[in-house]
């Protein structure tokens, strides 16, 4: 992915949801079933010198939206997310990066799943990575498939 | 609390962490081992009209500390969040609130145990609710309590 297109990225993922704007929230990369993020350390800290635990919740449930819109029909199909958990285990003091990954076997089968149901659960676990590629945070989501329509 | 007191305790709130500003959270009613804030639906959306997952999570999350501040004793003591479980219940689509409290006992057994141990864990549970009092999200948090000192 060109810097161009991370900036295009970047930019319609903002206009998107604000919120993401706000912290400065960047698209590193973009691909179907692939997706990079980074958040910044710069405006994102709290008053004891660390990444606030919000901007990392926020950096950890992004990608699930992102691999969403990368991998599957969304003329057919849109995400919510259900819950997460999410566990701190440094202080994160650095910008922060998350990568997150979703096999083309588990799109069809959750596509046929959501076909015939109306609807498909799945999680998605990621970590958050400092500069120096520690482990800061870790979350696993719980997001449903659903298609247009079944929701009353 | 009168309007003025929570003008102050809200801007002593985002000089804190610029990040619970610019989303606009509020201090509604803080007083010892006892807060309710609230984020504002406009500038917290996301692109299906409901509060974005990281607003809510953020006020979710915030309690804790608040709580801490108007609880312990913090020129001993400082608080970790190591973890927090989210489930979303319902879209949150007017703005939202959360209150929480923390018994005196609590805060007495917690103090006596990190006194001795230089730490002490606790749960708190929370509930996120829209203007029409329905429950939107609930998160636990674990939260470490700890003597200054007592991080290496």
């Amino acid at each position: 992915m060109d810097e161009s297109a991370r900036q295009q990225a970047t930019a319609a993922m903002h206009a998107s949801v604000p919120f993401l704007g706000r912290m400065g929230l960047e698209v590193v990369e973009l691909a179907p079933r692939h997706c990079i993020l980074r958040a910044p350390f710069d405006r994102n800290g709290n008053h004891f010198g660390a990444m606030y635990a919000g901007a990392l919740y926020t950096l950890a449930e992004v990608p699930g939206g992102m691999l969403f819109n990368t991998s599957f029909d969304t003329a057919r199909y849109f995400p919510l997310v259900k819950g997460s958990q999410i566990r701190f285990r440094r202080a994160a003091r650095t910008d922060i990066t998350v990568e997150a990954r979703m096999d083309a076997d588990e799109v069809v089968r959750l596509s046929a799943e959501a076909d015939e149901h109306g609807k498909a659960d799945y999680d998605l676990t990621v970590e958050l990575r400092d500069t120096d590629g520690e482990v800061v945070a870790e979350m696993t989501s719980t997001y449903q498939l659903r298609t247009h329509g079944s929701l009353t």
